[in-house]
């Protein structure tokens, strides 16, 4: 076969560029997310048979499955996950993205984001607050479940009840505005949660009627978890990269994902499950109190989906408040993010970063620009702790060997490309 | 008689950063402002005498005189400010502070600010809206009438009702956030008109019992009108600035002011009522469209209150974003923002710039330090049409004679400091 690279990732870059990403419902996974079934859990990273899940991201999973009923404890949920009565599947196959260890389970309430251009949806489930105790990042507890209740009870419901109001939630517009407010919308996210929390209020005053305690909760709960929004932005960028996914010949990246034993990325012009993997990221960040370097282990991740499609790292020198939350210094931010139009194919005509004089957000990742330069993507992201629990926050940077592999296939499917 | 200058600054700077304003009503100018008068109109600047006025300022107070029904028509009204039987004050007499020609009549709300610190309280009135004909530009018509009695019987009795539910709406933390949000408090507020929706909101929830469709109004004009909470801003600043005030043989200024004639500047150690008075200030800025330099015209200008407490052009590097509005590039704002290091007295302690590593707001601006470096105050501002209504917005550089008068002043006054 024989195509035209650019002029394919260009309509790549077109179809990235022009999807509108819109909060339509929040509902049960089990509802709405296509193939979702009572006894499957779902997690980040490119699939691998359960005995291959280690560390956190293998105990995040089973108390998914302990969290969902389908087990009394870890033995047991082990057992069945061995056995194949409970299921794993990976976040992406259908059609939802992992915050860190990234666990789903059927009766997890997420957020229903259509793409109005494309016509597809994506789902993402909901923050669980600013503890470093939390499900997705394979911490279990009373104190963690009490949290997840929470949400599945009156967050959840109280949003759902506020969007179904509206004619949906334009997110197009928010992440624009955020990105002119500090936010890169992977790592910080306080500007796009309050636009989200704004958006809200005329809905909610009506929701309020009957359901004041839970629409005051609610507010309260987005006050004081201003990294809500990430998981609006996770679930925009998956609708955005799905509807980028599949123009022939195209070598720009439409997903990055890690498990706890890989880093992995798919291309828009080769399978849609076809995941291509390499070692895990490096990274440098900055970690919580009490926490060093050797407690920071790899249990997931597929915020990322962010960078996929232009945002987090891509445009840092629009957030410069991160250096709070993850270190680093505006002079490094400015470098690393101009290095990132060396490695896309276009500039995003409606993200743009104040601070380059309004210069569209680089965008595209093309693998064999990655490949030229020897620069891989930018990934702003959390840490986690080997035993469970956040650990910190930094910079990651993805792994060479997985577009090498990529490239391999590329060339392999687009022969003379 | 002597005192130690360096001192008595470091006691004005500490009053300055240590201010704690919170808005705690809305009220018609009347019933809260100390010595507000049925026939008192206020506008910004220096005192002048009725006849000195001219061009947009003189018609506003005319208009602002009409308005409150003191004057059927232009004629009448300059004929009763002549006799005094419509009498005319400074703003800053009277605990307000005026943007652009600054118009207060007794009806008007304004939002009551208290400083939590010194006890002192400031005022400012609302915002018109994002129409470029207001009255505080100098336009009038049945347009700007009817949008002055949208925010007289809408706007501002709910955000009053809401306000009054509260225990007051700190305004320092909202402050504080906005920087780290793209805002510098001055020519842009929309982080901080956010911020604060967002912590009137739950009071809100309360006055929509009784007032849903107020308000639902008053959400979509906080909503449209992003520069809102500049007058919070400004009577914030003018809270802080008051009571920086009166501090013996200190040389930080307390007031920047524009009349149509002059720039006039205030001396902590010397009298509260005393204005050093320059020409009017140089400015380079963004024009609207179809308008030339030659229409812009001064008609008064006080909201660089701002500036005077550390915000606007001090922390301009922490509002990028500002290009869009006012014009300029990043390097240029983060040189002038740097070169306000050279003339104030400290660094704020909570109010910190992202870009400059979170390093403190430049903050007290020290006459002596303006007239040893020739390094005017750097104001972010609008700008007014000759005739009426908004030319743009750009940056105002101040005289450098108002600050050398202010010098003769503090010479006389403190002999041998």
């Amino acid at each position: 076969v024989t195509v035209n690279r650019d002029k394919a990732n260009q309509q790549a870059l077109e179809r990235m560029t022009s999807a509108n990403p819109v909060l339509v419902d929040v509902q049960r996974a089990v509802d709405v997310v296509p193939g979702m079934k009572p006894n499957l859990v779902l997690t980040s990273g490119a699939p691998l048979e359960w005995p291959q899940y280690h560390g956190a991201q293998r105990l995040a999973v089973i108390y998914g499955a302990m969290y969902e009923g389908l087990a009394d404890n870890v033995e047991e949920a082990d057992e069945k996950l061995h056995s194949g009565s409970i299921q794993i599947g990976m976040t992406h196959d259908y059609g939802c993205v992992g915050s860190v260890a990234g666990i789903y389970t059927a009766s997890m309430p997420v957020f229903v984001v259509h793409d109005r251009t494309s016509g597809r949806r994506a789902f993402c489930n909901f923050y669980e607050g600013d503890s470093p105790r939390r499900l997705n990042y394979g911490s279990y507890g009373d104190d963690v479940i009490e949290r997840l209740r929470f949400i599945d009870e009156v967050v959840a419901p109280t949003i759902g009840k506020a969007v179904r109001r509206s004619d949906g939630i334009d997110l197009r517009p928010i992440i624009r505005r955020a990105i002119h407010m500090g936010d890169e919308l992977h790592s910080r996210n306080s500007a796009a949660t309050l636009l989200f929390t704004r958006a809200l209020f005329p809905f909610l005053l009506d929701v309020a009627k009957l359901n004041e305690r839970e629409v005051r909760s609610t507010l309260e709960f987005l006050e004081g978890s201003q990294y809500s929004f990430l998981r609006l932005s996770m679930a925009a960028s998956k609708a955005t990269a799905d509807a980028t996914h599949g123009v022939d010949g195209s070598s720009v990246l439409t997903g990055m994902t890690i498990s706890c034993r890989e880093f992995a990325i798919r291309v828009s012009g080769l399978g849609e499950r076809e995941w291509f993997r390499g070692p895990l990221p490096d990274f440098e960040g900055k970690l919580l109190d009490g926490v060093s370097e050797e407690d920071v282990a790899w249990m997931g991740g597929e915020s990322h989906i962010t960078e996929t499609v232009g945002l987090g790292g891509f445009v840092q020198a629009a957030a410069f408040p991160l250096q709070a939350y993850q270190g680093g210094s505006p002079e490094v931010m400015i470098e690393r993010n101009l290095s990132m139009y060396e490695i896309t194919v276009g500039e995003h005509p409606e993200f743009r970063i104040p601070y380059f004089r309004y210069r569209g957000a680089p965008v595209g990742i093309d693998l064999f620009k990655v490949l030229e330069t020897g620069i891989t993507p930018v990934i702003d992201g959390g840490l986690a702790k080997r035993d469970g629990g956040q650990a910190g926050a930094g910079i990651l940077r993805a792994s060479i060997e997985c577009f090498e592999a990529a490239a391999q296939a590329y060339r392999e499917r687009y022969e003379g490309a």
